[in-house]
């Protein structure tokens, strides 16, 4: 998934999300509940309708964002006090705030308020901070029953986030609770916060054996291109990433030989392709002198193509894993870093 | 002609000005010439393809630049020494310089060195530009014919510059003296630099009187889009400004209905189309409200849009000019501002 911070995903217009055929971007329910304000969004529609994208829309749920740009937060079981980093003013988002904020904002799958902390975690920490996420994830889920007994059948989604930091069996007891609660899908939560990958599949290959695969499994915030395959073979069929878009703004893109910067000198006279096994429109186009010219003057086009060509390698990168995927070749994607074929989960459904 | 100049239209692929219809861009020799250097750009086998742009290219003198970029700058009769404002190197523009440049950059159309003084300027200050103006076109034009006579046949056509400040008869006795140098086609130079509409008009319609029709009469720098028919009147075939992607980045728009500013307040929850008689992709798309939530919160997506908009008003508005031309009927566009009807030139071929 595309990351569409405010409504936007940076530099592309949603003519050309289409055409890199993005089905579903993220969008950032902290930002956007500051600005412009769920309210209005609703007003207008809802999200799809006021940034004209017909496609599907996921949103977080805040949490994140709270810990990672706010200023003067104050956690309690009722939810987390904040100050905004557009002007200062005092906020609360609960779980329940969080629900009410995504469907106004009408997003197609919401996600439930989570309490995330960094890794490593002390035990007591990552035992408190799982108590306190199921509890919201209920608050979550009785606030959005109730909303839809009151407004009929919702077009929204809501997702659990199973969370548990590095121990094997807080994941799976985050998993146990979360089940009860019955999702429609299921995140997995707090991971790649700088743990190794190996730590990630470990995680995310204990939560995948016990969610049903009939519902999707979304591992937050992955990852490198690399590792792609090895989430989708331990059984996660959705990831967002805003690497792919951050690196592109700053001239790092993702290539078929590996990930380079278009600063580089090299590139000054380089007329080749950025990637000649890639047929995006950038590399059908323009060289990497043009890209490295564009990037060195500051020109807003190097944004522009560059994400063109980061989205479009990922993309590319899981067409390809469901390809194979289909053939039962899945395997030979595999970086195999810290996977244990034996237990591996069942694969994405194609 | 939308302006590239740093052998970009900013934040719009080459594909969106084609799109738009876009038939020939500006690119700037003074910026080139230093980032990223003509000599890499001939190199590359010239601008069109470095750049990834096969319709037309015509590329200033880069004497505009150097006045009101770079520092230091120097006038002698030899040419004008200035500092880089990128790195402050010490270089030396001569009218063969600036030839030699635009011949390495490859484009359709170079401009000969001129110099541009500000208006009002005294009599004798403007009779002296007017003089070296003249000597310089000399000089560029033989460094010109020397190069075609060693190189074959150039794709390039070089146009000469009319100077003469606000005074007719210094304007009519530039156009003279160029005709003699018996340039493929001619610019009318340093207006448009604060003087009125009028006046603009006035000087143009001296030269414009005077100037050859079946060879492209060029003013440059002009203008706002309730300006334009007025030029084509005077029989101006050519006009560039950087007045459309200038001000799409600080959010103001042309339309139908005249000038907005889209940060307005009164556009937050509009849902209409920023133009509703405007066809262009964002008008048919997005909603002022989604404009104006771009702009407000800094997303790079709003230049990109704002400028699409902008750059189809003016070439939508020369198009409806060049379309009334064909029915006789291209006096309707006309502001009237400072034109004598009478004196008139022939109209723009169409």
């Amino acid at each position: 998934m595309p990351v569409g911070t405010q409504a936007s995903v940076k530099g592309l217009t949603q003519e050309a999300l289409e055409q890199l055929g993005a089905g579903i971007i993220l969008a950032n329910t902290y930002h956007l509940y500051l600005r412009p304000g769920h309210e209005l969004v609703r007003k207008l529609g809802g999200l799809h309708q006021f940034m004209s994208w017909p496609r599907a829309i996921l949103t977080d749920s805040g949490g994140y964002q709270v810990f990672s740009l706010s200023a003067l937060r104050k956690m309690s079981d009722e939810g987390v006090r904040f100050r905004s980093h557009l002007d200062g003013s005092e906020h609360l988002l609960t779980p329940e705030k969080a629900a009410e904020i995504q469907l106004a904002l009408g997003s197609d799958i919401a996600m439930v308020l989570d309490e995330c902390i960094e890794t490593p975690a002390p035990r007591e920490k990552a035992e408190a901070a799982l108590k306190r996420t199921t509890d919201w994830a209920r608050r979550a889920k009785s606030y959005f029953q109730e909303f839809a007994s009151r407004n009929g059948d919702l077009k929204q989604w809501q997702f659990g986030i199973v969370q548990g930091a590095t121990f094997a069996d807080l994941r799976r007891e985050s998993a146990r609770q979360l089940l009860e609660l019955d999702f429609p899908g299921y995140a997995v939560g707090g991971l790649a916060v700088g743990e190794p990958h190996a730590i990630t599949c470990e995680m995310a290959a204990e939560v995948t054996a016990m969610l049903p695969k009939h519902r999707p499994r979304y591992l937050m915030g992955v990852g490198r291109p690399e590792q792609l395959a090895d989430y989708v073979a331990l059984g996660i069929d959705m990831m967002d990433c805003v690497l792919p878009t951050r690196a592109a703004r700053h001239g790092l893109l993702f290539t078929s030989e590996g990930k380079i910067s278009i600063k580089q000198a090299r590139f000054i006279t380089d007329q080749g392709p950025l990637d000649p096994k890639c047929g995006c429109r950038v590399c059908r186009r323009y060289s990497r002198a043009y890209l490295r010219h564009l990037y060195a003057s500051n020109e807003v086009l190097a944004q522009v193509l560059n994400t063109v060509h980061n989205l479009s390698f990922y993309l590319d990168t899981i067409r390809r894993v469901r390809h194979s995927i289909r053939l039962g070749e899945e395997s030979c994607f595999l970086s195999g870093a810290g996977l244990d074929r034996n237990r591996r989960p069942p694969r994405m459904q194609p």
